[in-house]
């Protein structure tokens, strides 16, 4: 294997890997090869010796399972200043009488950046690399994936409501112009895009609009889709339409729209995402917790719908955790269609990784370990009590490890946690500011 | 506060306390005083260091949950040899393909107890401190207890099929009695209990013979019931009854039988089981792995039965974490309910302990922190990213934390888990025993 001339960077031995290229292959002992943010190379006939002297750094990963980083494909980072503030109650209640008001008076572009690097430690810490975000003040979530390093997709977000940051609808296409012209070729680690909250809470201009602001910059177009009955009712209701179908006339369905939680949609509206490749963020753990739905995934893959896993915000899950979300992704079909054989963990696996990378069109870039790719890359201990014995790594991945199994992280070729140590994030004074911030917003529900 | 003449064994001071009696109180700061394997004292008004010179060992809690450890009601421990080993595929396949082949080539007297100690260090790595337990070679299982002083429910299984250990079916009252002799008065932290498989697979006659031997000594009877569909139907047709009213014909309920799973119930079954104080051991992973089905849990609990949470056997989970159970517990009743409103954080943390201690009976010992009861308590640190900021300790337990939180465990008064490492227990030699036999499973299955 000759590895060039210069130095490589990182070099992997040893260890289990799953690179996730279909057919998801599982390689003993291999030794990967990591330079200029990219993977170089993946043998498995050489001894490590003979790559060690020219790397700059050797990680061993004997004992641990090696595979890409987890890609999330619907968050709200800056949510996570709410995380367990009002739980279990109705979904009008929590929004009307928590979340809307705690907004109004604590999201700034200051909360908004501490929030983020505290969600971003989170996310490492449980093995995600790559995440795309929508909310208000997004360009502070894109100065924290910056100041962090990791690999980010970040959403201005855009509704027809009162709300912090609140943009006049007229000038929505202003701001969306300058969001996207501010973050575009900041960073290989940041992507922008935008997102309209809803098609109930958004006017079909401004969702027309913010598409079209979308298109010309070649972007992802963010919505929350069929989350309720509720909202399936108001549209009918208001446009005498189903949700899809309501986009459809909006011109709104193409492979650069990714819609959230997709729960409530009937055959041909699951047909018309098909065709139209619109992608789709799929979020159990907030779904059942908001006691909103079980979204029809299985029904999804069989019309080859790109389907990814997402957290979405900690107000509604209340964890960062990807391995919780491909347990319960497994979990929840199984129990829902009465059938074990649904949802298997490699599928899981696949959501999780390589599929969010399609949901996310970036798997060209992310979502596998192959040469030629960018190396976002997780170690998971498997030498732990709860994971011994093991006979099938997909298996323990879904159904027994989570995120705390996960050691070591690389990012675009740089070590972002090593042994649980995260090295570009400096967690206790992170913490220390959104306890602050909390302090304020408990402060501020007792009186 | 008067501590007596001798000296406390533990103090713990500081951090914020659980206690789970109703109403469930949270006291910040306390100071509790344990001796002789008993909580001394909860005193919220002095100064630990009025104490800390009288203890053996002071643990401070800054930072930390105190709760009564969590009380895991249907476990099979020595199934965690078959962790992973075969997931996604239908009930039948697995059983008749992968587990019962298993089962009697790999179970026998060592390697239950290798596997057991395995089990315990992953209970109570996650918080678990005491556990009701059915298999075979439950001395083996008693031995591990005895061994790891956690406290243990051990209930030697009875079934009329062939499997490891078969007892003959005339012999069955003989091993029982044998069984409950053998073990009881052996440690205060141990209790001999016995367990008919299933209402399907065990005939009237071993019924109702364990049931008698259990009543004469006082212990539990645990059974499975209502599993599935496939069960109802078998006992419809067989006996032409519902599952609960087979059982009620054969005088099998009362306050000492602990039912697992009841997910297909009916009205009538459900207000009987109530009128007969039946405790049910509610098991939601390993019922949705398998594609089961969702016990009527809210019903349950508006007729004031007695529900506690429980992992079941590692092969149908994969693994003993109850936090993930409570977590799964309060979010997949929501959405099978629409309601969000249903199985409240406080709720979920009360079946994970003191709901759990009235299950199996203990709940004059265990499941709470008061003075005069067992002093099983673990801590669960709150100075971690997920769990950060901290408006409700419920909320977070429930829908943050995972058992990898847990920092320190104390059993009837000892300490057996502190800053995560465990004292009792041997956990690279328990993890090497249990990686031989897993390999020899592996190597069999190939062939």
């Amino acid at each position: 294997m000759d590895c060039g001339d210069r130095k490589l960077d990182i070099l992997i031995t040893g260890g289990t890997l799953l690179t996730m290229e279909p057919p998801a292959e599982i390689i003993e002992e291999p030794i990967i090869g990591i330079r200029d943010g990219k993977i170089l190379f993946i043998d498995t006939s050489c001894h490590s010796s003979d790559h060690s002297r020219e790397a700059h750094d050797v990680i061993d990963a004997s004992g641990s399972l090696i595979l890409p980083g987890l890609v999330n494909t619907h968050t709200h980072l800056p949510m996570v200043l709410f995380r367990g503030l009002a739980d279990d109650v109705p979904l009008m209640t929590w929004l009307n009488d928590h979340i809307f008001p705690a907004e109004e008076r604590f999201i700034n572009r200051e909360t908004v950046y501490s929030a983020s690097l505290l969600a971003i430690a989170e996310m490492i810490l449980s093995g995600t690399t790559t995440f795309c975000d929508g909310y208000f003040f997004e360009g502070s979530v894109a100065r924290a994936v910056i100041a962090s390093g990791i690999r980010g997709i970040v959403s201005q977000g855009f509704i027809d409501s009162p709300v912090p940051n609140r943009p006049d609808p007229t000038k929505h296409v202003v701001a969306a112009e300058t969001f996207m012209k501010k973050w575009r070729d900041r960073s290989p680690l940041l992507t922008p895009a935008l997102i309209c909250h809803s098609p109930y809470i958004c006017s079909p201009d401004t969702l027309k609009a913010i598409k079209a602001v979308s298109r010309d910059h070649g972007s992802l177009f963010q919505i929350h889709l069929a989350e309720t009955r509720e909202e399936v009712a108001i549209l009918g209701e208001r446009y005498g339409k189903k949700p899809v179908q309501y986009l459809q006339g909006l011109d709104l369905l193409d492979k650069d729209t990714v819609a959230a939680h997709c729960i409530w949609l009937e055959e041909d509206e699951l047909d018309l995402l098909s065709q139209s490749e619109v992608k789709v963020a799929h979020t159990p753990e907030s779904n059942m917790k908001l006691g909103a739905g079980v979204a029809p995934v299985p029904e999804m893959l069989r019309r080859g719908i790109d389907v990814g896993l997402g957290t979405d915000g900690c107000a509604s899950n209340n964890n960062l955790d990807l391995f919780g979300e491909m347990g319960m992704c497994a979990k929840v079909h199984k129990v829902f269609s009465s059938d074990p054989t649904v949802m298997k963990a490699e599928e899981v696996v696949e959501m999780g990784t390589l599929g969010g990378a399609r949901v996310l069109g970036m798997a060209d870039r992310i979502g596998s370990i192959a040469p030629g790719k960018c190396a976002d890359i997780v170690l998971v201990d498997m030498n732990r009590p709860h994971l011994t014995p093991l006979y099938r790594p997909f298996s323990h991945l879904v159904y027994c490890a989570s995120g705390s199994d996960v050691v070591t992280s690389i990012i675009g070729g740089r070590v972002v946690m090593r042994d649980r140590r995260l090295l570009t994030i400096d967690l206790p004074s992170v913490m220390d500011e959104v306890r602050k911030i909390g302090d304020a917003i408990r402060h501020e529900k007792k009186d």
